[in-house]
């Protein structure tokens, strides 16, 4: 069946099915001019938007439509982490070939209602259109938070420890061993494949940092070397790491061999784990031990004059620059 | 100067100025992972989205990047007026083809923040991606709205008017002479073409109409029919409307002639106008004189078994069909 056989309302009849989570707070979802809501009571609103397209951010090759759903999805719900809040609401657009099977957009669907369900996060709206030359994703996501929960990235103090959630260029990894021939004779290779075609975002971690003590937070989405100086830049800080301290799977270190590439530049300079980052005083840091996961220190907040800096295994220094990431190559 | 050359961080530098024009509910706008913003107290939030995409919803040969933006702003306002609310906070994702030049660029978002400056609305976030294939615009607004100015299409009831804003099918008409190649030697068609590029979406009106005392209301993106429809739908009732009293501007009347059409058709079956449709009690509608722009009385809501029917000028009357819009062809 094609879309133009069911039209935009037959196909939004196919997928509003399972889409409210959390009913308590949505007064109206799908089907009207706009999903209306009741805030949670002395809340901050959170909102945050991500787009994702063809041949840029997945090829249909090598990407399943639930897949692809979960994926647009756990995104925003990364940002939302990041701010300290709990993701709460999804308004979901897309841009569908017309010739794109109706099987296709409900698979796409289910993945995103797969994560959606998880993490008690509703889908009230959203649009559909037609996109003659490549399927487009864009899903925006509201969360709340606490006034006093909440962490932005500027407020990272000197002395402050910087410490990561998990283990670091796995996505990276995982998407440059999707782009080879043979990846799945790899035993290494599917969890880092699949660390990047449907990332666990810290929707569990986000929410508690502020209560640990941490003074800045930030996804990881560009690399740990970008998000160091997005928080360095943010707050005014400078920020050492220290090489031999950031966690690296143990199948990160065994692809990296096969491919040929330092196994840190992927945690460095590659994309997409949607970790977190964030700093917290030292003195803090000893109460983190066996809290959330897997949690380590990378490294300190220093001056700004001192910059952002790698400390390499045998102690030397160098600055740390984000490798010319660039959406418009 | 290209894309490339200014890279994403760039980009939303020379974007980011004059984004927040009422920065009284901002706790922090573009810069980090989630915007963060202050409910009013004791209101519902609302949440729309529309995608914008190229050769779909637009031409680039036919608009200027100024008229784009507006437009992608627009069509979300409509849809929260629609709601009786009063839109507060958009995130913009733009998916960009790499050649785009930058100026191009910085236009765009000179539209959006001028309709944005126009009704209070602030840009908080977004996402600029690159799209290899086309430009596509997605545009995330939310609104506020007391619980008793909320107003969803599912309030009709039997024995109410059906009453329109403004003049219906300019929009439409506009499109259709736009892409005629001499549409600027006509006086009449820079209205209609107006409405087409920069529609202005109800957003004063919507937030009166439950004081009024509204039952139920629509925004007119799809044409009067389909509308009239999804009230009928939403509400369990029939609709009736009359086809002498559908207002239509002169300037159209006059394009219809020169373009071979009934000028009825555009209202009932164009699509984009974004004016308001709402239906309220009979012994109310004395007391819209005078308010709050030209309002017109199209029609009235009957029993569910009635269906929606277009009462002709000779007084026939026949099942009136949403035309077959589809998004999909």
């Amino acid at each position: 069946m094609n879309l133009h056989e069911v039209g935009e309302f037959g196909l939004i009849d196919l997928i509003r099915e399972n889409t409210v989570a959390d009913p308590s707070a949505v007064v109206a979802g799908i089907g009207d001019d706009a999903a209306v809501y009741r805030p949670g009571a002395g809340l901050y609103q959170l909102l945050t938007t991500d787009m994702l397209v063809e041949n840029i951010h997945f090829l249909l090759a090598r990407t399943t439509p639930w897949q692809l759903g979960y994926r647009a999805i756990a995104v925003n719900l990364s940002d939302i982490a990041a701010m300290g809040g709990r993701p709460r609401h999804a308004v979901v657009a897309v841009g569908l070939p017309p010739r794109l099977p109706v099987e296709f957009v409900v698979a796409l669907y289910d993945g995103m209602k797969e994560i959606c369900r998880e993490f008690a996060v509703n889908i009230v709206g959203g649009d559909t259109v037609a996109s003659p030359h490549g399927l487009v994703i864009n899903a925006a996501v509201t969360g709340e938070v606490a006034p006093d929960g909440l962490l932005l990235r500027s407020g990272a103090r000197p002395g402050d420890a910087v410490v990561v959630t998990g283990t670091l260029g796995d996505a990276a990894c995982g998407l440059e061993l999707l782009l080879t021939e043979d990846w799945e004779r790899h035993e290494f290779a599917w969890p880092l494949v699949t660390a990047h075609l449907t990332p666990r975002p810290q929707v569990a971690t986000g929410p508690l940092l502020a209560g640990w003590g941490a003074t800045s937070a930030d996804d990881i989405s560009d690399g740990l070397a970008s998000e160091a100086h997005e928080i360095a830049k943010a707050s005014g800080v400078g920020i050492r790491l220290y090489a031999d301290r950031i966690p690296l799977s143990s199948q990160l270190t065994a692809a990296a061999v096969l491919l040929g590439k330092p196994p840190l530049d992927y945690a460095l300079y590659g994309g997409e784990d949607f970790q977190l980052v964030f700093t917290i005083g030292q003195d803090k840091v000893g109460r983190l031990a066996g809290k959330g996961g897997p949690l380590t220190v990378v490294g300190e907040v220093t001056a700004r004059e001192d910059g952002v800096v790698l400390v390499a295994a045998d102690g030397a220094a160098a600055a740390l620059r984000p490798r010319g990431y660039n959406h418009f190559r």
